[in-house]
């Protein structure tokens, strides 16, 4: 009679966790929702965090509140150690917990392609506290060029150096250059910073390569008005903290700068690796976990990989793509997929629904792709707006990000410019001696860690 | 002919220093305004960034913005070393600044009555790091409590004490008090948050001890209902990690406790320290500059010192308080001492206008005293938030900031409840030690700086 509840356990509060979550949240399980950190985060517009559009609690809202109405959904602020899937159990950093049925959803991080030790000059854009230093980073450039008597070594703080120029690569290059010449440009006495280079590097031969050729002409153009050049073709051999190498067709050139963001390509969260070990599943270069058509870990129907961390095949033999609404698509799957097994029953193959691709450039400035309608300009933008705006979790996410986009529109302002974390300041004379030992400092911690 | 243009150096961006820059950009004189930080910050609600009520950037505003229509105004981020008034040069830690007047703003921070060891374990509040990092200890010592399984230890983390019962500790006590009881009733599954016990530790004999008695007792009313005791006539001996020792009539008593936060006391900014060892000025116990009565460091016309650094005798015999519209006053007396001497012209001694306190305790719940009138309650409520949003800088703040109000006073919601700076969690089964290499890192952190 006192049959226990199916227990679930989901590792992972980003959007495939959080709508697998909610959906499995009506069926008759108990949920445990496992993440290290306490908030759901709208990934898409981080870059607006990065450039102080947007405050951080505009795209995060915390996990416990999204679900504080479902009483059989647990949320645990915990980083899981490891998995056993023989015995069923997920290991904590303390305490463990069993399951019935796993969903891990833990995304992806920035990948470096064997160069890790780039990343202290190049940081990605991942979570919210690469976030607000990225947004230090590039406020204090801008501080140091103002400082600066050189004008060698002015210029190399003017200059910014985005890496890879897929939707989030053109975000921000954008949104640099019109923080350059808008927001900024009464704010400095000695330097314009209407001057400022931004570079967008790219290996493949146009910007967006993912979209049709003739919207990446378009993104293209509009970046050269913002001042954003793209260098298509070349490939990043070097970083340090004067600037980047680049090989292209004219041969190796250095392009001196101090502000590099990465923005170039992801990497499977831990979690892939561990799966590996324990199941034999197999990964793709990037780490991520080679799913079957019920996104499960083959031979393994009661654990479900869902999100960025899933390569899922498309009919066509391409893969899904790593965007927020797959992800949330997949999410769904795999809750569907364990209330069929609870009822018996089987359920159809995933399949990716597309409703097409959006990327903002700036100001009015957007380009859409839904298969046969394809688009720019400011009717794109105004569908870019509204569609993320749709999606933001909480009701007054809305419509205070709502005031804070009218407000930035009408007055080319953006309030959110702190310089947070830490009252160090660089030493504006001898920057590259400071930029270097801080640069160890974190290489020495992420050793550490 | 040629003749130079008078030079005014500003050190603090807090009220006291852009008010004194706002009135001098209206005279023909070059100002610069030197701040280690590229922000103004709105302290009177610096408390609702700890409590997870407003984002960092909603109360802190770019002094570069503030400042991007005066011309003659311009902001240097930098930490001010050593001031040399015989040469009228103010050193930073690069490069040097000549002025002709000069004006120190610094303000104040935390003073531990020479227990500054205590500051690991009780964080005060002044600064954005600061909020954030207790807003972080007050989200994680739930998040503890949700996970501990021992009781006695369980209640330990349910424990907030704040020290001292000034506004700034009335105000913190009572929004933990609304935290625990209505934002987050329903989020946890192990806890009841509405048994979290919030000690208000204050040395006189009542709460708001500033205040007339009868709001004093009107607050204490209004705290109770919220799950705040006010432990008042005792006196903090040690604080660690386990909590609190007090004494008082009753003796000695050890409060088992987690989260401790610190509303105490000031302690004037560094430079009070360096412009007594340079110009023989006298400081007070709590290292205030005692300035004359035109805010001027005595024998030193052109030396003010204002806001919360200065030490201003009333006629009355006392002290110009600390606050916000003290410091805004002075300010403006400063830049008119400095238009009045340009011109040959003396000015009067300053006198500050008290235009009453307000002190507010929680949801409708606020006490007002403007000399004769004085009330409780909603009306007074209202009062302290109409008068908050009307001098936040910036329009898009104040809307900001009423959207997010509104929201939380419908909803019991408080959105920016984000646990950030490092993904590093406490390990929950062993707190204690945890908490203790942090604070050793902490210890060893400022013994560097």
């Amino acid at each position: 009679m006192a049959q226990q509840t199916h227990r679930v356990v989901i590792v992972g509060g980003g959007f495939a966790g959080v709508n697998a979550a909610k959906a499995l949240a009506k069926l008759p399980v108990s949920i445990s929702m496992v993440d290290r950190r306490n908030y759901h985060l709208f990934q898409p517009l981080l870059y607006q965090v990065a450039t102080g559009g947007l405050s951080p609690s505009d795209i995060a809202y915390p996990l416990r509140a999204i679900f504080k109405k479902n009483r059989n959904v647990e949320v645990l602020l915990a980083e899981v150690r490891d998995l056993d899937p023989d015995n069923k159990v997920v290991h904590l950093e303390s305490g463990s917990l069993p399951y019935d049925s796993l969903v891990v959803a833990t995304g992806a991080g920035g990948q470096y392609f064997g160069s890790d030790h780039w990343e202290p000059f190049a940081p990605s854009l991942k979570t919210i506290d690469d976030a607000t230093e990225i947004r230090r980073r590039v406020l204090l450039a801008f501080e140091a060029a103002e400082r600066e008597t050189n004008l060698d070594k002015q210029l190399s703080w003017l200059t910014f150096a985005v890496i890879g120029a897929g939707p989030t690569g053109v975000e921000l290059a954008g949104t640099l250059g019109e923080i350059a010449r808008d927001t900024l440009k009464r704010d400095f006495r000695h330097i314009q910073t209407d001057r400022a280079r931004i570079l967008l590097i790219e290996g493949a031969n146009r910007v967006l390569p993912t979209y049709p050729a003739d919207l990446s002409l378009q993104a293209e153009r509009a970046l050269i008005r913002l001042g954003v050049r793209a260098r298509t073709g070349v490939k990043v051999v070097n970083i340090n903290v004067n600037g980047l190498e680049v090989e292209g067709p004219r041969g190796r050139e250095l392009l001196p700068c101090r502000t590099v963001l990465w923005a170039a390509g992801v990497k499977a969260s831990r979690l892939g690796r561990i799966l590996h070990e324990r199941t034999g599943v197999e990964l793709d270069r990037a780490g991520r976990v080679l799913v079957d058509e019920h996104l499960n870990v083959p031979g393994h129907p009661d654990i479900y990989v869902v999100g960025d961390l899933a390569h899922v095949k498309q009919p066509d033999g391409g893969m899904v793509p790593g965007v927020a609404p797959a992800a949330m698509q997949m999410g769904r799957f795999a809750a569907n997929g364990i209330g069929a097994r609870l009822r018996g029953q089987r359920v159809k193959a995933f399949v990716y629904w597309d409703k097409g691709s959006l990327a903002t450039i700036g100001r009015n400035k957007a380009v859409a792709d839904f298969g046969k309608l394809r688009f720019g300009g400011p009717l794109a933008w105004l569908a870019w707006l509204f569609i993320h705006l749709m999606y933001l979790v909480g009701f007054q996410n809305r419509l205070v990000v709502f005031v804070q986009w009218a407000f930035s529109y009408l007055t080319f302002n953006r309030k959110a410019r702190l310089i947070t974390g830490g009252v160090v300041l660089p030493d504006l004379t001898q920057p590259r001696q400071a930029e270097e030992e801080r640069a160890e400092q974190q290489t020495a911690l992420s050793r550490e860690s």
